[in-house]
Parts: structure tokens; C-alpha cells; sequence
């Protein structure tokens, strides 16, 4: 039976892993779409338009703010990323799930703008692994690195805006979390199609001849 | 990370496989308890009194409702049926989730006393398949199901009070789907351990040395 579909908002400090969570999760249910951001921030080695981001110009950028296109968008550290609101809406119409990956900011934008939207908060896990990970993003200045960590210092006191929490202490059983969160959500009675199961009591109750 | 303790109540009318689908779920899932009810009604053929049931005396089971020591109770089919507040009290405060199957007023009742349960409602599957489950109840005499048939003609009204709802249509789907619920609820933050996580949020800023 389905049901209606949502958005799943993923989000937490930069270095948490949200992409690479993401990339896990998707081939492993059905029915999950990407939601694409657009950003004027210049691609990275390997990075595709329109699988990664949408690579726009500030001019577009502009543009598409002043079109109220975004869902959600934010600078951030000299650069701006949006979420347009066209995928996202017609893919929920259509009964997907979407998902998402936002700083906290835009979460909570997000959640003003869709309250039925599901919001969960990655945390990255002991410093040695955040560390590690970091590191593998040799493109990555340590400048913007330190930056990022001073912007997150305060970020946890948003967690309780938010429902669900994962930490990201191991990226098979992070993406187990997420899987069940998705799947349960799914099983919400107010995503249902409550038409389709008052069929299926109609034809449970019609047994007279029981 | 041990987080709250919470109540998941399986409810939805007679005949659905609330018990079925809690027995099969009970060794799957760690933490998980089974808050076993007490009743008036003669334990039937192979029933343990502490296991399915506290098979109690009319007496008895006065005495627990002067001493407010049920959660809930109703009467059902000439019997009554009643849920021990302190084991599920017990069990939650030890962080454990635990699990219990009621009829629709029964999780009603719930609902008001705890907020925080967490209501599941479980429907029957198509009429062949539950006519096949019925007849495997040889002790039920007939007129006792007709009963519960009549009596449960309106109850798809109240799904709109509960937070998820599984169709029983094959029981190892709705095993898995019960788990997912499970363990999704254990990922919300209102029932993370804060301290906790903020513990693990200061260990990660103190990275000066990234």
C-alpha cells in the first residue's frame, strides 16, 4: 500500500559524513530520491552537475532566490547552496521519499517551511575518525576545516528541534539507523492512504460468512 | 548509547495476530519485554499463568483496580483483562522498551495515561487468511468470534489516534515492520540521553590540534 511521501532532512556539523552516508543508503531502498542542491561553490575533482550539485553562477543564484525557487538556501564559507523546491515537491506528490543533506540552518528552515518533514541529526563520531576522514578531503583547506568547527561549536543545542539522531560511529550501522528510520516512517499512520485500508476493512468486515 | 525507556502498545482488533506477531518479534529484538496482562478468563491449553497471562481471580482482579494497579483494564467476551502498571514502569526507567498487546480502547486508555507510548495499530490481512487463522483456534467457540467481529465494525475509525499502523498480511513482513518501528523509536532524540551525547559533542571540539 503506499503511502504519502516526505522529505528526509539529514543534517549536522560539516565533517559529520552526511554525503557519504547518503551514498550508502540510496541503492539500499526503494523509492528514495536525491534532492540535488544548486551552489555557486566551483566543483570539486570529480564532482558531477547535477548528480553532486547544480553548479550555477551567482547571477543564476540570484535569480532563482528571487524566483522563491529554494526550498531552503544558505552561505557558507563564501559560498551559497540552495535546495530547489520543484524535485522535492513533485517527487513527495508522487509518494517518494526524499532525502536530503542541509547544514542546521537550513534544517530548520526546512522544518518551518515543511513541518511534515522528517529531520535527523548525523553526529560525527570520536575525533580520530573525524580526523581521519577530514584528511581524505586533501582538497579541502584546513583553513575552511577549522572555520567549520569553530561555526559547529554551538550546534548540538539544536538537536531538540529535531527527530531523530544518529552517530555516526560506523558507517554500516549508521546507515542501518537510517534505513529503519526511513522504513518506519513509512508505517506512520498519517502517511497512509486511508481510503486503501478502509477498502481492505470493508472487505474484511463483509465476511458474514465466517 | 542507552536511551529512555519506552511503552509500544500493539493494538487492533481480535483476530489480527497481535500475540503471533509479538511472539515472533520477542527474540529479535534486544531489550525488548513483553508485559504480560492479567485476566479473568481460564488460561486455555498450553497457557503458562506468568507467561501469557496472570490468570487471577474475579476477587483478585477487584482488589488490583481499588489499588489503582492497572494501566488499563476492560472487560471483553464476559472477561476482564488488565495491564500491572509497576512491571511496565519498572522495565522503562531501566531504559528497556516494552511491549504489550490490547485491544482499541485498551491503547486509548494508554494513550491518555502515557503519552509517550507509542501506538501501533495492526491490521488483518484478507478475509480467507484470517478465516484460516480463526479456525486454528478450535477452543474459540464460534459465537465468541462473531462477537469480536460485531464489536470491532467501527474500530478502524480510531487508527487516526495511533502513530503507526502495519498490515499482518504476511508475518515476517510484519515482524520486520514492527523491528523497524522498534528501532527507529530508539533513535529519537526525545528519548536520547542528552548528557550523553553532549559528552561525546565537547570530546569532538576539543580537536584544536585538527
Amino acid at each position: 500500500m503506499k503511502g504519502k511521501g516526505f522529505l528526509i532532512v539529514l543534517s549536522g556539523p560539516s565533517g559529520a559524513g552526511k554525503n557519504t552516508l547518503i551514498d550508502h543508503v540510496l541503492p539500499r531502498i526503494p523509492n528514495l530520491k536525491y534532492s540535488v542542491s544548486a551552489t555557486t561553490r566551483p566543483p570539486r575533482p570529480g564532482e558531477v552537475h547535477g548528480v553532486d550539485y547544480f553548479f550555477v553562477s551567482d547571477q543564476e543564484f540570484d535569480r532563482m532566490i528571487a524566483n522563491h525557487e529554494f526550498l531552503e538556501w544558505a552561505e557558507f564559507v563564501g559560498n551559497r547552496y540552495g535546495t530547489p523546491k520543484a524535485f522535492v515537491e513533485n517527487e513527495i506528490q508522487q509518494g517518494h521519499t526524499v532525502i536530503m543533506d542541509v547544514d542546521i540552518q537550513g534544517a530548520l528552515q526546512i522544518r518551518r517551511r515543511m513541518p511534515d518533514a522528517v529531520l535527523v541529526f548525523l553526529l560525527p563520531p570520536t575525533l580520530d575518525e573525524l580526523r581521519r576522514r577530514l584528511n581524505k578531503r586533501g582538497q579541502d583547506a584546513l583553513e575552511a576545516i577549522v572555520k567549520r568547527l569553530e561555526h559547529s561549536a554551538k550546534e548540538l543545542e539544536y538537536i531538540v528541534d529535531y527527530d531523530y539522531y544518529i552517530i555516526n560511529d560506523d558507517l554500516d550501522k549508521a546507515a542501518e539507523r537510517l534505513a529503519v528510520i526511513i522504513n518506519a516512517e513509512r508505517c506512520r499512520v498519517a502517511r497512509a492512504d486511508l481510503n486503501a485500508l478502509q477498502e481492505l476493512w470493508q472487505r474484511r468486515q463483509n465476511g458474514d460468512d465466517l
